[in-house]
């Protein structure tokens, strides 16, 4: 017979890898910013956000052993798993959108389009304050402002890439620059929504903890 | 320790939000539904989509918080928090077909495609079969038709999808006509398929409460 | 009041319906495998992908009627729903696929790219390793090896996925035949998805049991 006890240990460790994860991203984001300096070396972008996606694989692939290992854990089991892998998803964003710039050769055009670095800097705010949010879950507090505030940037984001399509569309671009762009922006759009996921994860819990 | 009990409450508050925010779907179909009107007011439309889409993020923040404030629930709490924000996800799609149709002008064309008619006709018996269901969450009863209904509905949206895709592939128009319709056929595809998830998580909770 | 048993029935049913499920799953794989035959009878390979779709939705539905009539289930209810939902999730790809290639009539062109057919071989790879796990649920042992291949050959699809992106924007192929590659190429990269889906859901379970 299991009967659900409320009992929370002190154990700080599955804190300690949501914020390495979510740290993680934040070195993900300025990657892509990095993205928006004409005559950015593309290729080491790519790379290197293909190092920082080994790191966060390596964090989640730890906090999936901490939680088979754990006889008790800070809250819902089902829950510590998704928040991971959910983090986790967004940096698969992040490197995809890293690689398509460089496997497209995207940046031998002028610039990239404005509303597409509006996304990025979208996403680079989304990480800050996830990373600000993770260490707030050991005590539940102050944690609703984030989640307010990551699905605030999500909607944001919503309407910088619809008029980065409005804009791809338009006929300035040929078709298969446009195509290539649309991957691109696909892949960032994405990655907000997967930012919000994880505020989504975190209000769940929040909810059933309070 | 926390033990489930299977007491549930009188209070039918929860069933009034489901009920309001499928109303609230009927009339966003019903707007859809203008756009197949040679020379409807797009921009108008779009607006007033945007207006009620506003109304349900209204209804499921008040949901929410009646979540957050019960003591009891009439069923579980994730499970009104999931049909909740379902049926706000199938309003997101609505308002942005609306809004990719006005961005991208696609009414400067002489009629939209018959197959996105039919695929608007699929969303608009989704939305009333669904208004028709929510009531029924209070008793669970005859809820069956419905989740089947709404599925068979899905899987026609599907075939008219497919057909649709055809058909703007198929040389009829240039190529950026065909990614601006393709987005919108998106929309819809997406619309329909959040139809068929909250008839899922209908189905979901009715296996578990019986 | 409702407390849960760990009380796990000898019935083998449920297995039975998954591993059926999953060879299923083989079937249909080995018949996108014949899209690589140059003159291959796609509108047969179509039709019979058609069919043993038509088995899988039987096989689904069979499953939930055992849930709903099952007084003890060998895991979780919820997790044995999810896991049936989402082998059927496979199917619908793997005949989404064969139907686009039928209905764009993409079999006029001298070959598929070389990509597309990895991307196929990926995925016959994960039906194989998905119908040999199934009936290992009944003991829950050596699964763990399956959802590492599994997902480890998502991520050999993703690349391929990539790469055949990076052909069809190349300019090799007129934009018409672009549009009408990448919906094929989604669904495949879609079907490699929902493989993994069930290999997560399969850990899940693992982990909640173990």
């Amino acid at each position: 017979m299991t009967v659900r006890f409320k009992l929370r240990p002190k154990d700080d460790t599955f804190f300690d890898y949501f914020t390495r994860a979510a740290q993680n991203l934040v070195k993900g984001t300025e990657l892509l910013s990095e993205l928006a300096v004409p005559g950015a070396d593309v290729q080491s972008v790519s790379e290197r956000l293909g190092d920082i996606e080994h790191d966060s694989d390596q964090i989640t692939h730890e906090l999936y052993n901490k939680i088979n290992t754990s006889f008790i854990t800070p809250f819902d089991r089902e829950d510590i798993y998704r928040l991971g892998s959910q983090l986790d998803d967004v940096m698969d964003h992040l490197e995809a959108t890293g690689n398509l710039v460089y496997l497209y050769g995207l940046t031998k055009m002028p610039a990239l389009p404005r509303e597409m670095l509006e996304l990025i800097d979208v996403l680079d705010r989304q990480a800050r304050v996830t990373a600000q949010a993770m260490p707030k879950l050991k005590t539940m507090k102050d944690l609703k402002e984030y989640w307010i505030e990551c699905n605030r940037l999500e909607n944001e984001g919503d309407r910088a890439y619809r008029m980065l399509l409005v804009r791809l569309f338009s006929g300035e671009y040929d078709a298969l620059t446009v195509l290539k762009m649309k991957e691109v922006a696909d892949e960032l759009e994405l990655a907000t929504d997967a930012f919000e996921h994880v505020a989504n994860t975190v209000e769940t819990i929040a909810v059933k903890e309070s």
